[in-house]
């Protein structure tokens, strides 16, 4: 007998930023796997088991929910913001690529979610409102290098540009180089946006310039969105200013 | 006296995948605009007005919202999916920078939404398990050798490529132009997803590959997502295949 594994997003911290098909899988799981901090912003329910991991396990927490679930239990594995975007799904369906075949036959659901970088965009205005990439500046996995370049093509083709994970107490000087790269393409005054635990009661947000940043207020959850040459910023009396991106005829290069 | 206004992301199209915050919104609102379709999968609400409007009227609709709230009303303008991404948020931002400096003091609330590449891809398993790009094919705004440069240089650099507005009746030709484009560097056998109205009853999605892919089957609301070279199909026996994108040691060029 074979169960289901829910993959549940949980937007990005709010409560209210959960979607109702998230609340739905949460209720109907026996068992919850995720990084401990997730699992404490859940209520906690009668007969429900709960299965805290730390921040680095990711393979484990995969495997293990990946087991429970063969096992006949309705299981779900939850991830901040959306499970697809530098989160769980992925590590879940490379676990099923490489593990016993009878995996590939769990009901597998992966439920979305609001991902930082949106919400993110919905506070300041709507950074994101042309096109846009999203990258992880970890380099747990990829040489420094590589990001870097990836970074340039994407500002040099016109890009908004989200970064996800842009700074860790191991790496404290990428966000840095990562900034002074894009200065070698943006003009000073592109809009740059910092935001931290946005939707949580510490929220913090600010709008400056590339000219202006700089990595040391940052911290691995921390979300960067860096505009593009089509990024205005509006002056609002009395509140925090707008950053918004026009679609407007585009330029290959500057 | 100012009122408020909320520019709500409805999700793709379940009612299930709507954010908390967005019903709050919702049932907040005197008055909601928007396209009309969108309209129309909102439950009617006593003392609510609605004020439906045609797709191409964008302009409009924002400033049809921003006066309404100017007067005092609370209002709620609907989006599909997320209002940063292809949608209404950055209009209303550029209706503010033009418009009376009145309404820079109205009460403007972004409340952000699912968009439709996080749904397909939890639908498809994890495709944008890396570093991707989001591009809107429309050129309205844009002319296509731009779009088709920026579409290049993102899978150059190893971005998974999501596009929105692949295509429609007036250009028909573009999502062929877009496939042919990225088949000059991405391996033949690169995933690449479709997918239709997801959560809807009358969703579609295929998995195919580059090689193979046309756009014939397309409309605009169709949402395409092209792989990288680190993107992956695994076969499940009875279930549709999962894709997935691994993050792995990039390259940034082929």
């Amino acid at each position: 007998m074979t169960g289901r594994l829910f993959v549940v997003g949980l937007g990005p911290g709010d409560p209210r930023q959960l979607t109702g098909e998230a609340a739905a899988a949460l209720a109907e799981a026996e068992a919850v796997y995720g990084y401990g901090p997730y699992l404490d912003r859940l209520p906690p329910r009668p007969r429900q088991s709960r299965h805290p991991f730390d921040n680095r396990e990711e393979p484990a927490r995969a495997e293990a929910a990946l087991k429970h679930a063969e096992e006949g239990a309705v299981v779900a594995l939850v991830s901040g913001g959306d499970p697809g975007v530098f989160a769980m799904a992925a590590t879940v369906c490379d676990m099923i690529a490489k593990g016993p075949h009878s995996w590939r036959a769990i009901d597998l659901v992966i439920v979305p979610g609001v991902t930082a970088a949106l919400a993110v965009a919905a506070r300041a205005g709507a950074p994101l409102g042309d096109d846009f990439a999203v990258i992880s500046l970890s380099d747990n996995q990829r040489p420094w290098p590589a990001i870097e370049e990836r970074l340039k093509a994407a500002a040099r083709a016109g890009f908004v540009v989200a970064f996800y994970n842009p700074t860790s107490r191991a790496r404290p000087w990428q966000l840095d180089a990562a900034i002074s790269a894009l200065a070698t393409i943006l003009a000073a005054d592109t809009p740059v946006i910092f935001a931290r635990a946005i939707g949580r009661t510490d929220e913090e947000l600010s709008v400056t310039t590339l000219g202006s940043a700089g990595g040391a207020a940052a911290d691995m959850a921390t979300l960067v969105i860096v505009g593009s040459a089509a990024t205005r910023t509006i002056g609002r009396p009395g509140k925090s200013p707008l950053v918004y991106t026009v679609r407007a005829r585009g330029r290959a290069a500057p």
